[in-house]
């Protein structure tokens, strides 16, 4: 079975998440909204009033007969199948707890951006996002990066992945944030290298591993950019 | 055993998501930061260097030797374990797709009231609070509430419950994210009441089930206020 992915297509966004998983993992998969006619293809699902599991907004991804959405959520169906993530309940949760964390963290990163609506232009809610991102810089990033070297410190099977003892779909994740901040902050990201240098080996570990490195530097993965969540704005970057 | 919810006290916030299914399976636990001492006991846990799973931050539930995070993860936990959610591999993840759905909606909620910093008054981001709610009221809310609405419509099982035919942790939510709504928005709500009668519907049977009801009753369940998620402010109720 092939999976289908279905999800905005020119920008990196939210479906990288499930793009770095299903890559990482070697699972065959299309990126149906980047073919001819699949943006119609993708808004059909979402607008359907028959789709029994409709998904409120890309990414989802249809295995088979099922369509499911939420990043996170998808995620947790992947890491269950496909040993992206540990066996145990204990350890599923909380991968997915930290996944969940993540997720808040890429919405606040979204937010420096668009402040007042995602609906209105960057230069629309210019001051309000100047001002917003002082905040997030200065008391958010450093709280969730401080807190993710915590935990990669903390692992009891050593400070190489997030969770357990190989890596997990959340490895991949927080390689996508790391890589997303350092493009979007550089100034902030390397004023808080020194405090962080788990969270950066980590993302070096990452990208290297074969599987990775080889999509990395495939055409399918899309540069950075002012239209997805992570945007170098210089006025944001204090 | 007895659960342990960690939250704050004073305040309804994230942590009625989980004290509302608590209640409703009627299991054993204890509001920790309730009672003399235990914010602080919340915090140790927050900033624990020895904890393996340290939460990013309030609610979390302590189970045992576990200390889960994330609402939407705790209450996968808690659906798994007391059947507050399908059974079946594909209802288990539909029902957490639609809770961290809604988890979305809640936290566009608050920041309607905070779209510049969760550290700062109110007071100090009125007028961009003010811009950000009328986006909010005129486009997201009816975008939610209309998809909600749907899935209601187009569940097999009939448009009681979100998911499958009987009561789950989502229908719960689904109740507090209206009462919060109507409390915070009551015009805008008026306004959507005639769209989304199947919410209407749902959030009147939620709140007539003799547990719920029972809860709703005591002194256990806080009003809704200003300090919460769901604030009424008249001038962002456009």
């Amino acid at each position: 079975m092939r999976y289908e992915l279905h999800y905005w297509p020119g920008i990196q966004g939210r479906g990288e998440f499930v793009r770095l998983a299903l890559e990482a993992a070697a699972l065959p998969y299309v990126d149906v909204a980047r073919s001819p006619g699949g943006v119609a293809r993708m808004q059909r699902v979402l607008d359907s009033r028959d789709e029994v599991h409709p998904p409120f907004a890309p990414p989802y991804l249809i295995a088979g007969s099922r369509v499911i959405g939420q990043t996170a959520n998808i995620l947790l169906f992947l890491g269950e199948r496909h040993a992206l993530a540990p066996r145990s309940d204990a350890g599923r949760l909380w991968t997915h707890q930290l996944q969940l964390t993540l997720a808040d963290l890429v919405a606040e990163v979204h937010e420096t951006h668009h402040p007042i609506s995602a609906s209105l232009y960057y230069a629309d809610q210019r001051s309000e996002a100047r001002r917003r991102a002082r905040h997030f810089t200065g008391e958010r990033l450093p709280k969730y990066l401080g807190y993710f070297e915590r935990v990669l410190t903390a692992n009891p099977r050593g400070p190489r992945h997030l969770v357990g003892g190989r890596l997990s779909y959340v490895d991949l994740s927080m390689f996508q944030v790391i890589d997303g901040l350092r493009y979007a902050f550089p100034q902030a990201m390397r004023r808080l290298a020194r405090r962080t240098p788990g969270l950066g080996r980590l993302h070096a570990d990452v990208a290297s591993r074969p599987r990775v490195a080889a999509y990395l530097a495939s055409k399918r993965r899309l540069p950075h950019s002012e239209d997805g969540i992570f945007r170098h704005y210089r006025e944001l970057d204090q």
